[in-house]
């Protein structure tokens, strides 16, 4: 298929338009904090939500805005999470009510998000405030928007493709936040999702939850799964093509480029894990099942001692195969065979359970890289399943050791 | 019950010696690496191992040693996992052959324990030339053998206790190694126990079993749980009670002092974690059961971010809350009360599962201590656990940047 990227994020499908824009709940004026995505008409939607039983208000509120498989605008804040606090609900609805104010779209069809701090109080004064000026930079803003969810996040993460669907040229584009609090367990960070497809509210809920499963599921930057992460997708219908009903051959193509936005911003996400360094990828073929291979790769992408060893530039395997070893899935340790993979070449260094002699030079050459592979094949069937995640470093011990002030 | 503390270590307990020597498995010649212990006469056995899929030679050699209830020696180098590598069995039973050869202890009644790097193979020459000097150093030396089975460890762990048994006074020793790769699954770490307690080995094991799921699994350094970790104690009835055949009191007094031991073990392996400045200790109470209780305790001990907020001394309690959801266990967030106490008092910081308004001077000077309690209160029945961890630090990561050089 002809998946093409293009410029644009959020706004390159269709009917889209976003902005974001430095209101005042973060006290850096240079930080925007508040970003705004609407459409024309009242698109399907669909979401999926952190499996944290502590869960963020402004998830609730959403939860219950969407139960009609519709919404049509998403305003989202950063520097306080409105989670475990004394009237997060309130704040959360009023954050809807002020865009009904302000774009004539019913409250009824905001989705609201919030990410940053948690258990201090969200002040709704800066945002009230803002919200005139947020309205009328209302464009082709995606990177504003992009940068206003941004909370540790050293990059903004924006991406949008073009691709063929019938007679028709469609787009999704999309921005999303990671950095901390990442695990996988259900869309374990914040990405916002547009697309001018026509399909139906149920298929693309179906879309979107198989979806994650094998891209933001797949990511773990700390093994700390956050309380506030959601992934949403508007379906404005603009592109014009028959609406999708069924899994036909057009629903198949969505999922397709809707995997190649996922995965792309999946491994953003990952290299732009708070103090990374590196990109990891685990790919582990020949699992059990698929099911097995997952619980593999992202056992081995979490574990600490790996991914110090990957900063380090050490290929100490003896550490993939233990993490391997705790991962909950059933194996033939025996069968296991380890490379590590980069820019700079491959190597062998474990085959049949039992390490390999082989040159620490060029080890360290390949681990130098800042985007690693750890490859491993079994010989317990078909299961395939990729991981992503990062180096574990000072960085994020600094980053982390005094985060609210 | 009145348990004493004493001085000796595993040799605390009558009729053990113990050794430990630099045999030259590790390059620094200060660092001793290999330890014996010996009973006069063959004690009963129990062990509780890692339940990682991927383990050292030496846990299948000590399984089958032990499988008929009886031992009478331990050896155990450091510097070598002797794991993932070509001859692990045909060294672990050398090893074993070797005591026999120098002590006449069948090598059929020899446990066997390494720890260190995984995967590379493990020589037997300098073991072979060090058993001569090993066996001429049995003595009262347990600090020895409790240096020579340290890692990363930067405090040897070794305890002894004397209590009351009937009308004999009974001792209970012990050494210990932690620092890296724990994570609570059955027993994660090395840890020799002794004793001159009579006792069957069925009774001895259920004992043993039973105390680790809330001692030693209730540890947690960095969530990697090792491929060599075992927990062995050794009976010898020297100390000549009637023997415990039942679970009487006998057996519950006895299990008391098990506990002393292995709480106090489990602590100094949390507090002396990789890089770690501070013991953290959570503890659970009105969980729903204690099985709650321990899943709510672990991911708060566990959790990446908690542990860089306890570094910093950053009361951020909402990272408690945030691993409190993700533990698995089901519980009324609305009941939520989290506190943080030390040596410099106690301040609640979050009440019903709100932020409380508090002290951020008097919560830093609290959280600057070395010894913290992160105390947490449910409204959700009687569950009670304590689970013991450590902060995550710089020197975490440097450590094991590069371990293997």
């Amino acid at each position: 298929m002809n998946i093409k990227h293009i410029s644009g994020g959020v706004c390159a499908p269709q009917g889209f338009q976003a902005a974001g824009i430095h209101c005042g709940i973060r006290k850096n004026h240079e930080k925007k904090d508040l970003a705004l995505i609407v459409s024309e008409n009242k698109a399907a939607a669909a979401c999926v939500y952190t499996q944290n039983l502590v869960q963020g208000a402004p998830i609730a509120v959403t939860k219950a805005h969407v139960q009609d498989g519709y919404a049509q605008a998403i305003i989202v804040n950063s520097g306080n999470a409105n989670t475990c606090n004394e009237n997060g609900l309130e704040i959360a609805s009023e954050m809807c009510s002020l865009v009904e104010m302000h774009t004539k779209i019913s409250s009824e069809d905001v989705v609201v998000a919030s990410t940053g701090v948690i258990g201090q109080k969200l002040d709704i004064t800066p945002i009230a405030q803002g919200m005139e000026q947020l309205v009328s930079q209302l464009g082709a803003c995606s990177e504003d928007a992009a940068h206003a969810i941004m909370t540790t996040d050293l990059e903004e993460k924006e991406i949008a493709v073009s691709f063929p669907l019938q007679d028709t040229t469609c787009c999704i584009g999309a921005i999303a936040k990671g950095s901390g609090m990442i695990n996988p367990n259900m869309a374990t960070m914040l990405c916002f999702i547009t697309t001018d497809v026509s399909i139906t509210p149920a298929l693309l809920q179906k879309a979107l939850s198989q979806d994650v499963e094998n891209s933001f599921n797949m990511v773990c930057v700390d093994g700390d799964t956050s309380t506030n992460d959601m992934v949403t997708v508007l379906a404005n219908g603009k592109a014009g093509n028959p609406i999708i009903t069924e899994e036909d051959e057009a629903f198949q193509i969505f999922c397709q480029a809707l995997g190649e936005v996922t995965t792309f911003l999946s491994r953003k996400i990952a290299k732009d894990g708070e103090g990374a360094t590196k990109l990891i990828t685990c790919e582990v073929t020949h699992a059990a099942d698929d099911m097995a291979a997952k619980k593999i790769a992202q056992s081995v992408i979490a574990s600490p001692l790996v991914k110090t060893a990957m900063f380090g530039c050490d290929a100490n395997w003896g550490r993939v195969l233990c993490a391997m070893g705790y991962a909950g899935a059933s194996m033939d340790v025996s069968q296991i065979g380890v490379s590590f993979q980069s820019a700079a070449g491959s190597i062998c260094v474990c085959d049949k359970g039992q390490g390999v002699s082989f040159s620490e030079e060029k080890a360290t050459a390949i681990l130098s890289k800042d985007e690693i592979i750890i490859s491993i094949g079994l010989g317990d069937g078909d299961g395939h399943a990729v991981a992503w995640g990062c180096d574990l470093t000072y960085d994020y011990v600094k980053i982390n050791g005094d985060y609210r002030t």
